[in-house]
């Protein structure tokens, strides 16, 4: 049995992506995504599952620059999750839940509700939380007052709260990528129902600030014809002005076309690390129901 | 005399910024950066001052999106001030501040702290809050709590705290960029000490999901020999790995060099839209000190 840490508290979202691909597994949770890749740098667990990019917000910058700054671990593999948010209460408050004083939630759950929140709740104040499954432990806690907390089904049953109105999200099509990051890039069986297509992640730094620098890196891809399904730039942290770059290929890593792409790129005095090359996993919206 | 709208309250950066620009004028501030944009929408404010990206931390997603999917407002303006953050205590709480058991600040505000935290203050809770200035005004009002802010020292001097410890900041060469808001596109003068070169802002959406599309957007810049200053993908909000991008360069809007480009990815069939062709402004290190 192997163990799993992930971004808790019980009821997060990261933890219905971590039981969707490790359903047999023990599983630790950790209160922030450093701990998370903390634990397994120092191996005390095998995997550590946390989000790296949500449909909506975009990149979760602190998985993508701890990963890049602080601990060199691989990808193993992804995870896609449909988000779907829930106003959840305590049952002594459903019956007034439009005279809620105060909403706690992950400062993403709360955007990803603004159009909820402003139309229903507008003289509400909100308090970030660090994960929507704390929000709903303090809303849990706290009875009788005119709270509520933004998160998914599996936290009004995992710490007995009421959903006073549910899909309270601004936009369908909300979805999360979480990535399954280890020390060195085993290979995770591609052999799941929930199989959807391979990825390799390349960190590109640019030899110098000139002009076209960028344009002739995306050459080495584009006229070996490989799609790329993301290119996010993300500061270097030495100044404005500095970035490097994820490039997400949407194939397996191979011996020909991208270890031909990393030659050239390194001709050009770019660094270019490989972030890992894995399996990715999709969990269908009704699967987000099923028990996993 | 103009009136301004800031992301507030008062002893933020972005007040800083803002009195930086406009040293004159009359300042309102408002609790969050839609708030601000809706503003000078709907026409109570001439300017409003927010901030767009960190060094450190990137952009500031909710400042691109909602120029983006919300007010179509255009940057007149660009603004860029250190970052220097600062433990604030209560004078009660200077003696004892090694057992602060809560830091109160904006997420990026913790996050630009994290080494400095886990070192000297690793059994410490955080909280969030709006602003670090809310967190300023929340320390000051509790007096007798085993309580900190993180912020400037604009906002120590404004709520009366004391700089339990000064730079505590992770990185150096942390600044901020802040953009001035208006409904149109008129010309801020560069006649100003603190001006620094000029920028242009397009947004462009790619025509469909082909290998190879991005590398076709920046040919169009790569053969000007255009520079461009950034370039970042947001989502377009509609499904994970849909994207729009935002990209700066490092010129003014001419006659001949941008137009062409816009024409060239139009013929690509890109949607192209100009966010602004604007003056920036930079506040030396040494000026954060200066009453501004």
């Amino acid at each position: 049995m192997k163990k799993i840490a992930y971004l808790g508290p019980k009821g997060t979202f990261t933890e219905v992506a971590a039981k969707a691909v490790f359903p047999n597994d023990e599983f630790i949770s950790f209160p922030s995504i450093p701990d998370c890749m903390d634990s397994v740098s120092i191996g005390d667990v095998d995997f550590a599952v946390v989000p790296i990019e949500n449909a909506i917000e975009g990149s979760v910058n602190l998985t993508l620059d701890y990963l890049i700054h602080n601990q060199k671990l691989m990808i193993n593999g992804e995870i896609t999750v449909p988000i779907e948010q829930q106003l959840l209460v305590h049952e002594n408050q459903l019956e007034n839940w439009t005279k809620i004083e105060k909403v706690y939630s992950h400062p993403q759950a709360i955007a990803q509700s603004h159009q909820f929140l402003r139309s229903y709740l507008p003289n509400a104040e909100f308090e970030y939380t660090n994960s929507t499954g704390s929000a709903a432990q303090h809303v849990a806690n706290h009875p009788d007052e005119r709270i509520a907390a933004i998160g998914n089904s599996l936290a009004a049953e995992q710490y007995g709260l009421t959903i006073a109105q549910s899909e309270i999200h601004d936009y369908e099509n909300n979805h999360t990528r979480f990535v399954i990051l280890k020390k060195d890039n085993i290979c995770l069986t591609e052999q799941s129902p929930l199989f959807n297509g391979d990825k390799t992640t390349l960190m590109v730094t640019l030899p110098a600030d000139y002009p076209g620098a960028l344009h002739h890196v995306l050459s080495a891809f584009a006229w070996r014809k490989l799609n790329l399904s993301k290119i996010e730039s993300r500061p270097m942290k030495t100044g404005l002005g500095n970035y490097f770059f994820v490039i997400d290929v949407a194939m397996k890593m191979d011996e020909v076309l991208i270890p031909g792409v990393i030659a050239e790129l390194e001709a050009l005095k770019c660094q270019v690390t490989l972030l890992g090359s894995y399996p990715c996993f999709s969990l269908a919206k009704k699967n987000n129901e099923v028990k996993v």
